[in-house]
């Protein structure tokens, strides 16, 4: 990692906590595992009955198994990690992505018992966990969101005034509602007349109430997501944006960097709106912020992350930023040189998946130029029932994205899994599709694609 | 690899070669596969019985068996490499680096079958494989040769004269001689007086001649290359420098770049006279050119390699050019477009050598962040004892020298090979030695080391 992005009088050069524990399991811990290798932190591995034999506890320095197959009594099992982080000395976690990453409760768990929690603070995950209150946040922090209707609405009259403020096309939703009932999408004042009445009388059948609201609607977005980091001090960095947009039942499968699709000056103004909005929330950590993204060059947040991403490798290749080193680094305190991240050339991420469990009868995984392969498997290893089916990360990084595409196309072609059912298949086969490589598709297109094929 | 690098009405959108045969095994037969499949070039591997389980082999679009276990009856057999190129209707050859990539005969014998070898040609081979006739050519072209005396000597006043201008330390060698007879290194005019007489007694008592002669002597030297390119137009670049200073018995084992030894000022200027003098020699493909560095900042020409070399993964990294597939455009025409190419970030490699044959029972290879791993071996592979012992190339690459090197020692300390000796513990051990840490090593300095350990 790049010095400069820290001032040089804070930059860590001893370090407040020695050992980390991993609360996580699979490729991430592994990846968690070898930054703090370099950087000459002891770790600990914690591991459920299943993965006794994962690769994570093979590299890490101690491992303490936490429970059986079950999460919720192991990789979710609060008392139990703090337990064995006293056991074993370790004083300060690293949560990874997903089980207890976005946890307040663990957050609070970790200050209590003196551990330093790798990533923002119980309070803050609180305030960002709530959509309603984080988008209030964001937006008094200067983030557009999706316009909506000031007041509730009973009457089609109000409708129409309001509408036309936001713009078609419109989202007509039941205040109380959800679950689609008492829901339109309304594309001009004609469609309201004729729609928000039956809209509002579902909605007072469905939950007793006619109070409707309205709300800006995205058709066709892009998800586009912004890498930050930021420390305790209040200064706060973009480092480059991601596009998201092709996934399948809202699972991310592709992710690319940078977006080519958004005009530079646009995405400019992104980053440093970004970086602007984090530095005045109090964040300690690396994070991500979310927004859809229309074609017209409107974006709109959508969530913001507190933790480490799946799809950070491309952030990586791009800035040649390790950061899961910048967590660690500011979670000891340094002081971040608030600046714009250069990004070099352009980097594709494939996200592997198992659909089936069993065990690994044969495996060839690429290498070579441009190729980085963040996986935790091996020719052997159990694919076990009980967890997220991603084994593998095979991310390509070169100079121009047609290139990139060429390289992955081949690359993913070149790699062998055997013994279980893998989505290799699907992977080539998007990345043959014209909408994915001419950038057309939305987050809606890949569930529409396999709708027709089905 | 950047279009920028090339003219844009020169770059080559159609191949005059659409099926490349790859004259050679391990790593760098994967290797050249790997970016043929990119390019959507057609592949032929070639292999001896030996080979046949290879992962070459299994990657190839195509495999034709060459003969036997002996190099001389199939890598080396230039009749059984034509004829498999005939029989698949291979129009191209890559020859990788050693067996016949520098042979002046097989690109004589490629060029009468009409078939394209990726590589300069027969007689600029034959030109720049002879030591001496290479020194002249790129003296005659501007590179800095070592210094010598003009005449041959047979007397200590002439001696005294002429090693006056050369500058000590001085090598004083028999014209006829070889072997180190007759030979003396010489620091001062008083030793030269002291040890002149001794030696040329000596050539005459060897060689029934006392004619001498006088070189510089670089006691300490470095190794540093340059990485050059040319066209068949005439234009010729340089792809930055690599440090290959640690070396065991003249083998490189450890290579990096840039060379951050070198200043800036020095750097530049053997970058641009390396370019500047390839420019004149008619040279078509990528080359290297070896120069050994004195700590007073002077260098000179060693001699050029005229096909890919093995640590050209570290180039890569700094440059994010593909160098084979330069070597495919240039041989198909593509034009350079004369410029700096800029250099970012830093790269290791470290050779990791089979030092007995056998099957390879475990293997874990690294990955993840800043990782490249270049090899053919695979578990269940079994290493021959046919061929060079070298299994597989590790590279990091990363922001700054020293977090390169820490990654290194994590990464090397990870790896795990089973069933086979390897030099992974000579490589841990190097990474930790302050002369490798610091840049003081010399081409001498580990075995020099290795002989102080016995």
């Amino acid at each position: 990692m790049t010095s400069r992005l820290f001032k040089l009088n804070n930059s860590v050069s001893k370090w407040p906590f020695h050992k980390v524990l991993v609360a996580n399991r699979g490729e991430i811990a592994v990846r968690i595992i070898r930054t703090c290798r370099v950087l000459g932190l002891a770790t600990v591995a914690v591991y459920s009955e299943t993965d006794a034999k994962s690769l994570a506890v093979q590299l890490a320095d101690q491992a303490v198994c936490i429970g059986p197959d079950n999460v919720n009594a192991s990789y979710l099992n609060i008392a139990a990690i703090i337990s064995a982080a006293q056991l074993t000395g370790a004083d300060a976690i690293h949560p990874g992505y997903g089980f207890l990453s976005e946890s307040p409760e663990f957050a609070d768990a970790c200050l209590e018992n003196g551990i330093k929690l790798i990533g923002p603070s119980g309070d803050v995950m609180r305030l960002l966990g709530d959509k309603e209150q984080a988008r209030m946040t964001v937006a008094k922090a200067g983030l557009p969101v999706v316009k909506g209707s000031s007041t509730t609405i009973d009457n089609l009259a109000d409708a129409l005034d309001q509408a036309q403020e936001i713009g078609y096309p419109i989202m007509v939703k039941a205040s109380a509602g959800g679950g689609g009932k008492g829901m339109r999408i309304v594309n001009s004042p004609k469609e309201m007349a004729a729609k928000f009445t039956v809209a509002q009388d579902e909605a007072k059948a469905a939950f007793g109430s006619g109070q409707m609201y309205l709300e800006q609607y995205l058709a066709n977005p892009r998800h586009i997501e912004v890498q930050i980091a930021a420390d305790r001090y209040g200064n706060a960095i973009a480092l480059g944006e991601r596009d998201c947009t092709i996934q399948a039942r809202h699972q991310k499968v592709m992710e690319e960097a940078p977006a080519v699709v958004v005009p530079a000056r646009i995405r400019d103004e992104m980053l440093r709106r970004s970086a602007d909005a984090v530095a005045q929330l109090n964040y300690e950590g690396v994070g991500t912020i979310e927004f859809l993204y229309n074609h017209d060059g409107s974006y709109y947040f959508m969530e913001m992350n507190t933790r480490i991403q799946v799809e950070h490798p491309i952030t990586e290749m791009i800035t040649n930023v390790d950061l899961v080193e910048l967590q660690l680094r500011l979670a000891a305190g340094a002081e971040l040189e608030p600046q714009l991240v250069v990004t070099h050339g352009f980097a594709l991420e494939c996200r592997i998946n198992a659909m089936t469990p069993g065990k690994i009868t044969g495996l060839h995984l690429p290498g070579g130029q441009g190729v980085r392969v963040d996986t935790a498997i091996y020719q052997g290893y159990v694919v076990p029932n009980s967890y997220d089916g991603m084994i593998a990360k095979i991310i390509v990084y070169g100079d121009r994205r047609q290139r990139v595409l060429q390289q992955m196309q081949a690359i993913i072609d070149e790699t062998v899994i055997t013994g279980i059912q893998t989505n290799l298949g699907l992977l080539a086969q998007i990345l043959k599709e014209p909408s994915f490589q001419r950038l057309t598709a939305t987050v809606n297109w890949l569930d529409d694609l396999q709708k027709q094929k089905h």
